[in-house]
């Protein structure tokens, strides 16, 4: 069962303005097994909101409108809506008497176009309004529900919460959603999709959403079943083939972000680790420190961002720099090296690399990064060229190194 | 002249998803003098993409759609575009060399399914990607333009700036708009806006807005005349009564964050900076290396997360941080002189702080920080108590020092 949402108000299409109501309606209209294929903002516009409203009731069982039910001449939604079914607008006496009570209790006079306000399209059952003076409208034409809403927050969910959720959960196909969550480190998005594509494709239920950030794809797999067994069968049909596919590139099945991961991880083993950052600059240490808790393991480190720091903070030769150069395998061991032996930390990270604009050269090309790593076993590095710009390098860089620590632990080479 | 947004992606559906891009290009089409009347948020099918793009250039001159170019078969924007307009796609043979190429530079072999990306929409222009490998189109039907970007924010940003904004200048209605733009560190939103409000508030144009993050205040006002002297007197007429209630709150008016700023003032003075890190674990200088060039007066640092690293990298003394704690104004400025001798840099900073949410106590509230600076005239350190969760106490904290440095550096006490 589809669902539309159009909110409707000039002012809700500044630059600065998010339609929130629709948040909010989306996350309870999927807890009733309704799914929001899509939503509009319309400006105060009868006949452009007519056009929304009758393409929308053409092609989804449900329209949730928001907005424009005040008393002024900018409120359109009744006539559009009306224009849009082809039906009438009638005076509400019953309405238009609770607004008059509503008035005279705050000792206020009402002004003439609060009448507007009690008008309703033929056919339609009024929703009371427990926040304000805007009633709502529910109504229905072959087979599909509008419903007209007011736009202030706190009144359209006191007013969905009362009488459109349990109204829609009549009509709402009986169902159960269970997900699974997969989140993914070290793949290109369409290296990923290409992979598992072939297995996901076939399926219109579970729906698989991949969102990819750098160095850091998110892969949701949701089932709708009527039952919870029939949902988790299909997940495991669905999802086992692609977590065998994906093997241990994925980093984490509950949402937790790699930070999080290598966090537990190093408290488990009770191990720490320090940092010795170059072209990061500090943002390996601000992930591992933005995990509440994380002075359970993170001891600190260092920010060595020319050769000097990285000889004096890190005793970094020379010679290592003058050879090699600061992005460099031999550079990047040597920090990770420095900076275990300096903090005497279990594990020791470190990223060096050409993060741009101005940076690299053509030995050194822009993106190339090199992370190092040091534990009581011996000191590695690995390199990668990364695209983008200078804050997706050093993103990048950041996850490069937490997901090398992470496999250091778990013996994933 | 009137525009329509429509964002691409069954993602963007999600209850918890915001379409950024809509607000970005609501912005700048407003510069423009183009009105945003609808926009829309549209999930993965072509067909209902399709319906929405024949309505929304039906009626409004300027579409522009975000989302849906990517590799893989959810990405319905070419097609749906090209059926609505009853047109071809046509293979880009210029697109698909310059992604083979682009995968070559960066060592990766490109999946098949990244050629669906060199499907031109008959008779559109192709728009570059300088950030991304999906390219954007521009085409025109019986009058009114269509024009597909790329879903990703900077990569939208970057193609919409470099193609969009000067070919929409042509064809929008010639009017001057002339914005003033102010950043102020250091005062709360309401406290600001308190301060401010009777200036702004008497006039409609020029529009003024106010964007509040963690200790950063962006205020902008945007005057629209026929004549740039009448754009100017207008901005005149209120900003300058607003920067003379600010004063030296306001650190840039062109823009730059505040990392720009003391970076520029640091480099005018041919000057240095290098960080001590508790609470921020590497934020400040992740900040400080987030602006190209900063290798030129950003040095590095410390980032000492316990107190032994507290002692052993810095040399903040046991007595201190027995007598005093961690979190004191005594540990702030001992790390700040710790850092600036082992790195002989002109300036350094350090941040200790509670950021929770398991630490602070009745002694040291959750929220507490002292942020330290170091120079040859001697040390001083401020402190500061700030509301919120972890990250944007953490995020106040970082600010702070940076406006610590700035106003020293200008003599501003």
């Amino acid at each position: 069962m589809n669902a539309e949402i159009i909110a409707i108000g000039s002012e809700m299409l500044a630059g600065d303005r998010v339609d929130t109501n629709s948040l909010y309606l989306t996350g309870e209209l999927n807890k009733l097994g309704v799914e929001v294929v899509a939503k509009c903002v319309i400006g105060d516009n009868r006949d452009r909101l007519a056009a929304q409203v009758r393409q929308s009731m053409g092609r989804s069982a449900i329209l949730i409108l928001s907005g424009g039910l005040g008393p002024t001449e900018d409120d359109v939604t009744r006539e559009a809506v009306a224009q849009a079914l082809g039906r009438n607008l009638v005076f509400d006496t019953a309405i238009a008497d609770w607004l008059a009570q509503r008035f005279a209790a705050a000792k206020r006079t009402m002004a003439e176009v609060n009448k507007r306000q009690a008008y309703v399209i033929q056919g339609a059952d009024v929703l009371s309004n427990d926040r304000g003076t805007a009633p709502g409208q529910w109504l229905e034409e072959s087979g599909a529900v509008a419903i007209l809403l007011p736009g202030p927050p706190h009144e359209l969910k006191s007013m969905f919460q009362r009488h459109c959720i349990p109204r829609l959960a009549s009509i709402a196909p009986k169902q159960v959603i269970r997900t699974l969550f997969l989140r993914v480190a070290g793949m290109g998005e369409s290296d990923l999709d290409q992979l598992i594509a072939p297995v996901y494709k076939k399926y219109q239920n579970p729906v698989t959403t991949i969102l990819a950030a750098a160095g850091d794809i998110q892969i949701h797999l949701r089932a709708r079943c009527e039952t919870e067994a029939e949902a988790d069968a299909l997940l495991a049909e669905v999802g086992d083939p692609i977590e065998l596919l994906l093997g241990d590139r994925i980093y984490s099945r509950n949402g937790d972000p790699l930070q999080v991961v290598v966090g537990d991880l190093l408290h488990k083993l009770d191990a720490t680790v320090s940092v010795a950052e170059s072209a990061t600059g500090g943002m390996l240490g601000e992930r591992f420190t933005s995990a509440p808790g994380s002075s359970q393991y993170f001891v600190g480190g260092f920010i060595t961002y020319n050769n000097a720091m990285k000889m004096e903070l890190l005793g970094v030769s020379p010679e290592v720099l003058a050879e090699h150069g600061a992005v460099s395998q031999e550079t990047a061991e040597a920090m990770a090296l420095g900076a275990r032996a300096r903090t005497k930390s279990t594990y020791a990270l470190s990223i060096t690399g050409a993060a741009g604009p101005e940076t690299g050269s053509e030995k050194v090309p822009k993106g190339t990064t090199y992370v190092g790593l040091s534990d009581a076993a011996g000191t590695i590095s690995v390199n990668r060229q990364f695209l983008g710009d200078r804050q997706r390098i050093r993103t990048f860089a950041a996850q490069m190194a937490l997901d090398l620590l992470r496999r250091r632990i778990t013996g994933r080479p």
